[in-house]
């Protein structure tokens, strides 16, 4: 095969094969395809984008590039969730557990945060002691516990991804569906799962801004996990203000433990019941997603959810008693309270300036080797929609690092607008593909 | 200036500024850029094209990523001709005497042949002795005194070109009418000429099969060509089979001579007249074309022209002895005649594979570090359209290399079909953009 030849059929909007798309993830993996001929190959991809047997296939070799994980030795079906990433987005702290709680297994492998958007496995790591660096062995183990397992990638779980996003990172790539499906799907299947919840979010805090993008990508994510025979369910959620009200890693922990001991944020609630809903049903242990969302609730009234998440916690090493009394946690040096200075109707929040308002406290990371303050965030009360009075508390900001809490307080000024007619709440959960 | 963010820009189909277009063309020209970044920005080029001030962008920094001659010191205008190639293409030998003859003068620094069609250089360099590597100051020398010069592209013209080039060939964006215009575009300006006559071929042996596709072309290089207040005047010209009846070196130099010495070749004629008579038009020597071409079938007429070449090839030490008796050039070890097998008329000729099998021959190179055979290829005698009997002669092969003249004469073969049919023949000059 000809390398210049496969660049010129994606550049003529040829159909590639599987051979074509092995021969150029292969070749650039293992470094016989040199990176200039790969980045070329990406951009005709990126502008003439491929059919779903195209997608499959490059998500096949991605997937392949490294180890497959089997986990027929646990019984049941194994069902994980993939969010696209959102401000607040803590819904796989809470209903790992209530799935779990609800018989369904969840093997799950997340990411850190990078930018405005946190990570799963920094909210975990907030908690003391937690370990989410467990080895195949150690994490099959966990699982096999307990019906839950929260770790991080691993170098052997498709070590393509890394090298490909890399490049496509520096050479105007990025946003591409058929790339994105790819670099999502083939680390999900890594994983042994049978079956695969997507959140996909759209809004002003969200990667796709758009719901035409977002509802694009829900459909590729949905055709190339068929393509593999898997069970998947795609809701496009929304993501034009934070989901709950605490954004930054301790501060999501807690607002976690908060829903799995009973409290009720509504937004936070009908999205993490959606998808664990849809995940109880995908595990064959209800027969719709609405009785799903029953389940999910009954493993929270009976205390089951909470009690997983415990059990997690400790087969994971962390800090249980964090888990049990959580205002113990250790508090920021710094805070600051933020008040609304007229009357109106929350109209709009700009979760992209919010999450990097979070991150600048100390949160987040800009470059993948900052580090974070698991104590920093934001804590941003009110929903949009919601009526506001000149005084009303709007938002707290927690650090440790004073000069940054001062540019925060300024970015905050500009994150939130009001508006002198009423305002309706944005639909929740817009659209679910099947 | 952020290359991602440039590369992001085009595409997404944006207009990019000159500063823009500087910073990625100087950027990678001084390797501050890599290969991988301006592969994927040529790709979202090729695909998303350039405006005609984008292409002029282009074209004026790769032109001044070199030295712009100056030509103000020698009287009188400076016009040179460009042809995108093609079999048998020698109008070069023959026009450059013509229109120094009339007056006009013609500093030409052209390429070299690679693939299936030749290069100007390489026939020049079949006289013996001839230099085509003259330094910038001897070129200006040589055009002074007899108003025409031929030599080669020097590393100090258009040096971006060569790099961008390189990879081009290599990542799949070779056939993009933008970058082709800033090539072509940047090391004819760098001349220093006043005006440039096109030749945009177009056709089985063109590098534009399309005629559509040459037109564009065509419209690019004419645009560019204004955008820096030259004359300029583009011809489309078929190429659906050789120009004249000589492929390789020796013969092409042996049939320019034949034509200068008041020889009637009738594709070769019209078209050489054709773009001559438009270089005298430009050069202020004709007040239209027609009048250039009459001028120019006078210039033979009067052994003006080919007084001239001698007069080049004297001056660029080329053996003059040669030029007027050139049946005393060496022959070659190895010839063959081909036949017609059955009668008709002459329907197509495939170019392409003429000029492999040339090439095969010994008359050109696969690449660039091949070694010539001057005295290598074919005669080609039938025209399109042309009454063929059964024992016509059709072809005669010329070859040192006894094992080459077999697999040549076996290409041959499918080189040309024939019709029961009358056949029309094509029109030699499609169309003249101004």
């Amino acid at each position: 095969m000809n390398t210049v030849e496969v660049i010129k059929k994606k550049r003529e909007k040829e159909e590639l094969s599987l051979e074509e798309i092995k021969y150029m993830i292969d070749g650039f993996t293992k470094r016989k395809i040199p990176e200039y001929q790969f980045s070329s190959f990406l951009m005709a991809t990126f502008l003439n984008g491929m059919t779903t047997e195209e997608t499959a296939a490059l998500t096949h070799t991605m997937l392949y590039s490294g180890k497959v994980l089997n986990l027929s030795q646990i019984k049941g079906a194994k069902i994980d969730k993939h969010s696209t990433g959102g401000v607040g987005d803590k819904t796989s702290l809470i209903l790992a557990p209530i799935v779990a709680a609800a018989g369904v297994n969840v093997p799950m492998i997340s990411g850190r945060g990078l930018g405005h958007t946190g990570g799963t496995l920094d909210k975990l790591e907030a908690i003391k002691g937690f370990r989410t660096d467990l080895n195949l062995t150690q994490y099959k183990n966990v699982l096999k516990k307990c019906g839950a397992v929260l770790i991080g990638q691993t170098s052997s779980i498709a070590p393509a991804d890394k090298l490909i996003y890399s490049l496509r990172d520096v050479t105007g790539t990025v946003e591409s569906i058929p790339l994105i499906t790819g670099s999502i799907m083939s680390k999900k299947l890594a994983e042994g799962i049978d079956g695969l919840v997507l959140d996909v979010k759209t809004g002003s805090g969200a990667f796709m801004k758009q719901t035409r993008d977002a509802k694009k990508l829900a459909h590729s994510l949905v055709n190339t996990a068929k393509a593999f025979d898997k069970k998947v369910l795609a809701m496009i959620t929304d993501m034009n203000q934070p989901l709950g009200n605490y954004i930054g890693n301790w501060l999501e922990v807690y607002e976690s433990i908060k829903i799995l001991q009973g409290e009720v944020v509504d937004d936070l609630c009908t999205v993490t019941y959606n998808l664990s809903g849809a995940m109880i049903f995908l595990g064959g242990k209800a027969s719709s997603i609405k009785e799903g969302i029953e389940i999910s609730k009954k493993m929270i009234s009976s205390g089951k959810a909470f009690d997983k998440f415990i059990e997690i916690v400790k087969l994971q090493k962390g800090d249980v008693s964090l888990i049990k009394n959580p205002t113990k946690y250790p508090k920021s040096k710094f805070s600051e309270k933020i008040y609304a200075t007229k009357n109106g109707y929350l109209k709009s929040v700009d979760s992209y300036q919010l999450g990097m308002a979070s991150l600048e406290l100390g949160a987040g990371r800009t470059v993948i080797t900052d580090v974070i303050e698991p104590k920093a965030g934001i804590i941003f009360y009110p929903k949009i929609g919601d009526k506001i009075k000149k005084g009303d508390l709007i938002a707290e900001l927690f650090s440790d690092k004073k000069a940054k809490m001062k540019t925060s307080i300024e970015r905050m000024k500009n994150v939130f607008t009001l508006s002198n007619k009423k305002i309706s709440k944005p639909k929740l959960i817009k659209e679910v593909i099947e």
